[in-house]
């Protein structure tokens, strides 16, 4: 079974090998974001609010929360900045962090089903993430480096992630709860990475039968016209099987490359959300259809949702 | 080895497995174009020259010419279209015809080495294409119907493919000169069309190390932004092994798309391609490169070219 059930306080999201593909919005991130750290920093969270509403807005199915601000109290950030977002929307959340006392103060006040981001194959963060992950029964994004980096020989990242899902296991998580990142490099950089990253998320499913997300955005670093590239990589990562992706939800390019890449591995029955949204000729943008209960859901995605909607 | 190559007088254009895919412009085509047909019958041949010119300056590597007009003398009339085409562009050609006194008359006026565009599986068609594919040192576009139509099993259009690529050895045709047409559904009508697509392309790659190509637009028929599903259905096709299609090469969509995908596979080296149509954040416009040799190229595109540049 490969489905990853993540969930708020009232509302499902399901990544799976037949599902529709999860985008997570990767916008509330103080990092490279000089002006979002400084408001962080003095408490105020205007900016979270505005990049939360504005991409559920645009389609993303789930929100990535990161608050890695050096030298600030980040698990009191992070556990604000998580309430705040749960209070205005009901997607699920990402808890992002590389400082697992934050992972815990987000796991502590999160209402549902949290995904963890991130544990990796190294020793200390599986002895340390996996315990939280399962304290808190949430999921958790497994990244596939260990002590020695990022190896580029996409076996040794196989087998690294093979390694976290089993640790996961030891500690009582099941498979389905753990949803490799294979690591995406940039293109410009090694022109192998996509077919890389391609085999290896086709490995990561038929092999070892998980969930697999990246950060989509990598792969065309540095590059011109990134969204296009990346909302391309997209679809192709989707055919070999990826199932997610922490990536840019504002971004026209990639909220119709998911759409069109749920069409055509027929994850869109009857195409209704494509219709939905692109029946007037519509460039991508991103209006989504509001069905008036206040989740701002994507028109026709109606099959991902299992909680009954309510008011916020 | 999979290459497949094919000419004009005097440019060659490879369609291969590690090759940059192959947009071959669908335009020159009466079919639903009562205008054109019109023009043709009357001996006007002025669109096919600004269809030709405008496809070849959106980034065709060659183009597909049908002169398919009810009760007209198509093979008069494919030969006359021919001889223009390659009057005014370089790029090779696909002679599309259903009659095969029409291929005939095209392969006798073209000058070099042309893609039949096509044989099927029914023996009379056969024994009538590939004589002539043979004699002329053509090669031909293999599709995977035969005299009991298209089937919707994906294991029947295999095995049709595998007939036809084995009675062309028996004519003295390399493997490498079947390029195989998986035909494409309409998603809309369909809804495995894509994934059925995909798979039996990898099968076609992987099982009989053959060169496909697809009429890409159908994937798209009837539905909205049928670029940009068209777009995203030629990236994910050449993930599972696509090498070349049969499309708009006007839409930027769909140049952008190939671009991209050359860049994801690995085909554009240094990115240089990408960099050089797009580094002006261009909205993927149809600007190609000239090199001043007359023949129209794309930017960077220069591994595919093997003959020396010249005058047309």
């Amino acid at each position: 079974m490969s489905d990853t059930v993540l969930s708020s306080a009232t509302r499902e999201v399901v990544i799976g090998f037949d599902r529709p593909f999860v985008i997570i919005g990767e916008r509330i991130n103080p990092t490279g974001r000089r002006k979002l750290a400084e408001e962080l920093t003095a408490g105020d969270f205007s900016t979270v609010v505005a990049d939360a509403i504005a991409q559920v807005e645009a389609g993303a199915h789930m929100l990535d929360v990161n608050a890695g601000i050096p030298l600030a109290d980040e698990p009191a950030i992070l556990a604000q900045a998580i309430e705040l977002v749960q209070s205005i929307t009901d997607v699920p959340l990402c808890i992002d962090s590389s400082i697992v006392e934050a992972l815990e103060a987000g796991l502590a006040v999160y209402r549902g089903k949290a995904l963890v981001n991130s544990v990796t194959g190294e020793e200390e963060r599986l002895e340390s993430v996996l315990p939280l992950v399962k304290k808190y029964g949430a999921a958790v994004v497994a990244i596939s480096n260990d002590e020695t980096g990022i190896s580029e020989d996409p076996d040794v990242r196989f087998a690294v992630a093979r390694r976290i899902v089993e640790r996961a296991a030891d500690h009582g998580i099941a498979r389905a709860d753990v949803v490799v990142d294979p690591l995406v490099m940039p293109i410009g950089a090694m022109g192998t990475a996509g077919r890389q990253v391609f085999r290896l998320v086709r490995r990561l499913r038929d092999e070892l039968g998980v969930n697999t997300t990246c950060g989509a955005s990598n792969i065309a670093f540095g590059l011109p016209s990134r969204h296009a590239l990346s909302a391309a990589f997209l679809t192709m990562a989707a055919t070999s099987g990826m199932t997610s992706a922490i990536t840019n939800a504002l971004s026209p390019d990639i909220q119709r490359a998911a759409a069109a890449a749920d069409v055509l591995l027929g994850h869109d029955p009857d195409c209704m959300t494509w219709i939905g949204r692109y029946r007037d000729g519509g460039a991508g943008g991103g209006a989504a259809t509001s069905d008036g209960a206040g989740g701002r859901r994507r028109g026709g995605r109606e099959g991902r949702r299992r909680a009954t909607a309510q008011e916020p």
